[in-house]
C-alpha cells in the first residue's frame, strides 16, 4: 500500500529567491518514508513498533521547487528483509495555476523496526508481497550493498571541524561553520528520539550556509551522498552539525557535513557521530542559471586528501551519468 | 470574563497574495475558545478538566486579513448546558500603520470537559451567570437544535475520496486533493489529544488546493459549515485529509472536507471519521475583486447528488441573508 | 492604549523539565512592545512608519511558567523623547486548571520609528500624553541614563568566541558555543529586517546550551542583562551567535551572548556585530530547587579579566535586591 504526502511550499520553506531548500524536502521525504514503515511493521499481530531511519541512498535534485506550489510525496515499499525495510519514495512538485507537474526528486529509504517498549530492541519485520518474482532478488542485492557500504563508512569521518583565526577567501576554513541545536518535544517521535527527517533538514541548511559563504551567491542543493544514521540521537541531546567544503569543481561544490549528539545532562555518556554526508551545491545567477563557482584552496594535509577524495567521487558521479559534466540545478 | 488572543500576521501565516489563510484564523479562534472554556470548566473546587472541542458553527469571513496586521481575537462565554459550553468568538483586524480596525469573523463554538484523569469521562460544567434573562432561554434553543444537527450529520459522509487516472479539468477527480499529516507533540493538548484548531487549519489548507487546482487564480476562504468534531485524535496519529469539490455558483465554490484517523501504531483500532466540513472559496482578481469561477462538471451519479445538495444549502444561505447573492470575499 | 498578547505555552516553547525558554518569553515581550509603538507612532497624520527594537533593559525572570500554562503579555507607553517610545510590558502566567496567576516578568523595551520609505531615517515621535506630571521628568530621567549606556556598550566586547581543541570540563572554552542562523522571511517584519524578539531568542538558547554543558542539569534563565541593538540585521543574512560563561556565583551563572550579522551575499558589507548581552541562569533539581554550580576556571588573562567584571555586576545586582544573595528561580 502507498502512502502520500501532500502539501503546499511557504515562504519559510524557501530561501530569499523562492527556492524550496533541499532540506525541507528531504524532511518530507523522511515523513513518508517513517509512516509507511512504521505501519507496515505494525500490521502483524505482535510487539508494537516504530520504524527508525537507519540510510537514506545517494538522491539527486532533479528539478527546483518554489513557494506556492505543492509538494507530492509518495512512498512505497519495495524490499524487506528480516529486519530491515526499503521504502522507495517520488516526489513531484504542482503548480496548481498552471497544472504543470515536475519530477524533483527519487530516493530510497531504510527503516528498522524498534521495540515501543525497549527502543534497544531491534523486531523483525513482516515479508512484503512482491508482484514480480525477480524483485525479492533485486531487493537482496541491494540490500547486500548498502550493508556493505554502512559498514565501511562506520569508521569514516572520525575527525571534528577546528576553526581557524582570520581565514583567507576561497580556503576551507573561510566558509566552515557550525550549528549547534537543543533537541526539543517537537523534533521527536513518540519515543523521544529524533526524527530522521529533522536531522537531514539541519544538515542541508549547514551546508547551505557553507556554500553560501563560499560564493556569495543563490544556492540550491543539486544532490546528497548516501546518509547512514549510525546512532539514535534523545530529546534533550545537544546535537553539532558541521559542514566543511571538500572539493569544487567549475561548477558545483562538496560539503561534508558531519553530525555530533552531546547528551549534556547524562554524564554517563559521552558525545558520538551520529550521522555524516557529502551534499552538492550549485550556484545560480537571479535567472536561475548555473554559475561558475570560486575555486577551493586547499591548505592543510588533511584539506588536500579530502579535495582528492571529492574529485574522485565527483568524477565517479561524472562517468555513471555519461552525460552532462555537472549537476543539473 | 473575556478571554483574547493578539498577535501580528506574518509571511507565513498568508497565502501568496499576502491574504492571511481562514485556518490560521480559525486556529486563533479555537485557541481564545479553548482557553476560556477551559478556564470556566475548571473554575469551582473539583475534578480538573480540560474543554474539547465539540463543534463549530458555520461562519462567515467577512473581510480579508493580511499579512503586517495584529489579529485580536476575543472570546466570551455565552451559554452553558450540563455538559457543554458554548462560546461565542470574535475576530477584529487592526492596520497598526493606519489604525484601520475591521471585524473579520465571528464564530460560535462549542466545548465539552473531559476529566484530566479518565479522558473518556464528561464532567458537568459550572453554570454561567447571565445578565438578562432571556440569554437563557435563548442559548437554550441553539442547544437543541445544534445537538440535533449534530446527531444527523454524524452517519453522513461515510465514503472516501478516491483517486481517479487522468481526469479532465473542471471535473470533481481534477482537482480533489488528499494531505497527510503525522499529529506530534506541538500539535497536542497536554492530554495527548490534536487541538481542534490544527485540524482545522489542516482542512482549510486541503479545501484551499482543490479551489486553487479548479479556479488556478488568488482564492480565499469565504465561509466554513458547521465543523463536527465526531472523536478524538490522539498523538501518533496518522490523519488523512480529503478535499473534494462539490458545487459551483457562479462566483463561489463549495469543498467538502473529510478528516480520517489511522492509529497506525495500534492494530485494535480501526481508521475512523473524526471530523467533516464543508468550504466555500472565492476566486480573486490580482485587485481583490471576486472572479467568476468555471463551472464544476460533475461525472457519477454521487457527484450529481451532492452537487444537487450542495446547491440546496447554497440556495438556503442566498435566502438567510436576503441580501447579496454571493458571499462576500 | 494598552496592548495585549495571550497564547497557550506548548511543548515546544519549553525545555524537557517543562519549563518555558526565557527566550519565548523575550520573543511575546517583543512582539506586544512592537505593537503598541508602532500603532502610536502611527497615531498621528504623516510619514509611515515601524518601530524597531533598540533597547530592552535589564530584566528578571520571577517565576517559571510551564506548558499548558497561558502567558498574557501586557503592554504599555510610559515615556517619549522626540525620536524614542518607552514600552513597559509585564508578563503574567494563568493556569487555566487552578487558575492561579503569577507575576512572571516585567521588562523596559526603547523602540525608534523607521520610515518605510528609507528605513535609514528615523521620524518624529507623537508625544504622549501623562497622567501625572512628574511622569515625564522620571522619564527623561530614565531616556538619559540608557542613552549614556547605550554610548559605553557600542564599544564594548569587540572580540570573539574562538574554540579551542579538547577543553577541560569547567573551563570557558568546555561549554563555549556558537550558533549560525540563516534569515528567513518569517523571521522578518514587512521592512526586511529582523524582529528583536527572534533575535532574543536566539540568544538565550545559546546561553542555556552554554549553562547546560556546563552544570549537565535542567537549568533556567534567571534574568538578562540590558540588550542593545547596535545595528538593523537584513533578511538573507547569515547572523552567529556565541555564548561564553563569564562567571559563577556559588548558585548562578552568567554568560555572555554576542551577535554577529554576516550579510553573505552582499560582498560590500562587512561582518558586524548586532547585538550583545549577559544571561544569568540558575541550576534546578527534578524538584525544581535550586542547586550549588560547578565553579568556573577561567584560563586565560581576557577570561580571569571577564570573571572580575561578573563578579562586579554580580556583587552590585545583589547590593541593588538588599535581600536574597542568589537570583530566584
Amino acid at each position: 500500500m502507498a502512502s502520500q504526502i501532500s502539501r503546499i511550499m511557504r515562504p519559510d520553506d524557501a530561501n530569499v529567491a523562492g527556492n524550496v531548500h533541499g532540506g525541507t524536502i528531504l524532511k518530507m521525504i523522511e515523513e513518508a518514508g517513517a509512516i509507511i514503515s512504521t505501519r507496515h511493521c505494525n500490521s502483524q499481530n505482535g510487539e508494537r513498533c516504530v520504524a527508525a531511519l537507519a540510510r537514506v541512498e545517494r538522491t539527486d535534485f532533479l528539478s527546483p521547487m518554489c513557494i506556492g506550489e505543492v509538494a507530492h510525496v509518495s512512498a512505497e515499499i519495495t524490499y524487506t528483509s528480516k529486519h530491515s525495510v526499503e521504502v522507495q519514495v517520488n516526489v513531484m512538485s504542482e503548480n496548481i495555476l498552471t497544472g504543470t507537474k515536475k519530477l524533483t526528486n527519487k530516493a530510497t529509504l531504510w527503516y528498522v523496526p524498534l521495540s515501543l517498549k525497549n527502543v534497544d530492541k531491534v523486531l523483525e519485520v513482516p515479508p512484503v508481497v512482491y508482484s514480480r518474482q525477480e524483485q525479492e532478488e533485486e531487493g537482496r542485492k541491494r540490500y547486500e550493498a548498502q550493508k556493505l557500504e554502512r559498514m565501511e563508512t562506520k569508521w569514516r569521518n572520525g575527525d571534528i571541524v577546528q576553526p581557524v583565526p582570520n581565514p583567507e577567501p576561497n580556503t576551507v576554513s573561510y566558509s566552515q561553520s557550525s550549528l549547534i541545536h537543543l533537541v526539543g518535544p517537537s523534533d521527536c517521535t513518540l519515543h523521544g528520539f529524533v526524527h530522521g527527517g529533522v536531522t537531514m533538514k539541519l544538515m542541508d541548511e549547514v551546508a547551505g550556509i557553507v556554500a553560501a559563504r563560499h560564493c556569495k551567491t543563490n544556492i540550491v542543493t543539486a544532490s546528497v551522498d548516501a546518509i547512514n544514521f549510525h546512532d539514535k540521537i534523545r530529546k534533550g541531546c545537544v546535537i553539532t552539525i558541521s559542514g566543511r567544503m571538500t572539493f569544487t569543481s567549475n561548477k558545483s561544490m562538496e560539503i561534508e557535513v558531519l553530525v555530533d549528539a552531546d547528551p549534556v545532562v547524562d554524564n554517563s555518556q559521552k558525545r558520538y557521530r551520529a550521522a555524516s554526508a557529502f551534499f552538492t551545491y550549485v550556484s545560480l545567477s537571479q535567472e536561475g542559471k548555473s554559475l561558475p563557482v570560486p575555486q577551493l584552496v586547499p591548505e592543510t594535509e588533511d584539506e588536500k586528501k579530502r579535495f582528492e577524495e571529492g574529485k574522485g567521487r565527483y568524477l565517479q558521479m561524472k562517468a555513471k551519468r555519461q552525460g552532462p559534466a555537472e549537476p543539473q540545478p
